[in-house]
């Protein structure tokens, strides 16, 4: 993890010289303030990481680092808007805190920033590859929070609409962030596909992780009491996984449960675990996840990079699963 | 005004062949419906007279334009929000007729394919350049709109102030349209800058027409009732100048107008009107529009290239201005 540190620190330095105090401030302290709330900064870090399995010099890919968590804070803005959210990490969200129009056109500027600092990043040569790459995962993760609203409505979604929905809305921009680290670096193609698939197989094993922790992880290393995505009636792998595989009388109990309504919350968290529990849906959660974790890790095999520089971002992926479980 | 009518047929041609059939609907259909709607198709063809002015093959600028029009329409859907607009051209506004869910996140999708759009214009040599310009556009409509909204609520909003934020909101993109036609085309730089300057200034006096014929155009021309500014208390250049310059009664008097209820607007237009003709303003707005006018034809006539190709830009500007007055 001190590779992870050492970017995380040098990335926030970078952030703290590159606050938005223009006029009018009306649009840019929104931005400030989103960008100022923390976070693992795991995305500008990725790239980071995806420079430096090439270059040494890697504080020449802090712009393209920006365009990444910029992009990222842009996408918490506008989607907490549509989430109808009042909290982000304890503090009141950028629309609660300054209204809609704020929040609208903030983030409509902070997309544009994203393009800003990407036009900053690399010498002239990689921005038209580095365009490319970015309009593609950011025009994956608006298609992925269409598909995540389209599915709150239906009551059909397959598992593998379910992965694909979690690919482009979470996993397209971990790839992405590696993927535009590299192309920042000027790595060889054949390189360059494998880290971003790399990173879209880990950034689908992140999300599943998050499935699986939110109802069955340790609270007190998770960080909050679980179960939250069953009380928000929310289609996770898991729960879909259970209407595959539950004989008909499990699959209404389980339909019911997710149409009852929020005074029995804890009732039905504790039924739809045991449910879960029953169907021995952790294990096969935990599979599906090892799958992707293992396709990941063959493409970061396939990178003509020194194992040692490959290692940290092994590590990164490995210690980052563990953490929460 | 032949090669206006030929570059619109051309431009709607190409963007019937880009429509956006993807998936998933509840993301592009929004984006069809509101490029559907047609218009005058202004800063396409702007883009694609840009081009022509330096090379003859100006279906290469078709990407370009695109860009600039699907920002354009971008910035209307999340402008239609803001201001709770529920019409358009006599047609509900995206957020209307899909929801505010999707007028928010098919504008995000907006904004990205215009950047995509760029991704295909000209060389790649070309893009890091289109790219800057491109941002630095995007950016000040943004800063504009802002500015239009922060100017609502403030009384001592200056005549440059108000100049500075026409010339963001509308005029940068009008002028951008031109630059970015020109950058395609690979002119050199001091004629990019000219012809830019042109767009913005010629941007700036359409905007400054807009403000006199909504009070003062005749309504079978214009194709309006006047007094919809005045209406709205929309503090524009008409008002300003005559805050500027009134008397203290005159002055207290317009404050209340600006002031009243609703039910009075006719009572409030014809008053309001006959202070700023008692003022002289219409004089007044049509010589600043016509210096920024003839400093717009100052900048065109300084492009190094053939006058029979310039001639086309100036007597489309001239018919602009002429066609609503």
């Amino acid at each position: 993890m001190q590779m992870f540190s050492q970017f995380q620190q040098s990335f926030e330095q970078y952030l703290h010289s590159r606050t938005f105090l223009y006029e009018p401030r009306g649009l840019y302290e929104p931005i400030d303030y989103i960008m100022g709330m923390g976070g693992k900064r795991l995305r500008p870090v990725l790239a980071l990481m995806g420079y430096a399995l090439f270059r040494e010099d890697y504080e020449k890919a802090l712009p393209i680092a920006m365009t990444v968590e910029v992009f990222h804070n842009f996408t918490l803005v506008h989607d907490d808007i549509m989430d109808k959210a009042p909290l982000r990490r304890g503090k009141p969200t950028v629309h609660y805190q300054y209204g809609l129009n704020a929040g609208i056109l903030s983030g409509d500027a902070m997309l544009i920033y994203a393009y800003k600092f990407l036009q900053e990043a690399g010498s002239p040569v990689a921005i038209p590859a580095l365009l490319q790459a970015f309009n593609q995962v950011a025009i994956e993760v608006c298609e992925g929070q269409q598909y995540d609203i389209d599915f709150e409505k239906r009551q059909d979604v397959s598992i593998p609409e379910y992965l694909k929905m979690i690919e482009l809305k979470t996993a397209a921009l971990i790839g992405g962030s590696l993927e535009m680290g590299a192309i920042a670096a000027g790595a060889a193609r054949e390189d360059i596909q494998n880290l971003a698939a790399f990173g879209r197989n880990i950034g689908i094993a992140f999300q599943l992780q998050d499935d699986i922790l939110d109802t069955f992880g340790e609270p007190e290393k998770v960080g909050k009491k679980p179960g939250g995505d069953i009380a928000q009636n929310k289609k996770t792998f898991l729960i879909l996984k259970a209407l595959e595989i539950a004989g008909p009388d499990t699959k209404n109990a389980l339909a019911g449960y997710m149409a009852s309504s929020p005074e029995k919350e804890q009732e039905k968290i504790s039924a739809v675990t045991a449910i879960l529990q029953e169907l021995n849906i952790p294990a096969l959660a935990e599979e599906v996840k090892e799958s992707y974790q293992q396709k990941a890790f063959n493409h970061l095999q396939a990178v003509n990079t020194p194992d040692n520089r490959k290692e940290e971002l092994r590590r990164l992926a490995l210690s980052l699963m563990q953490r929460q479980s």
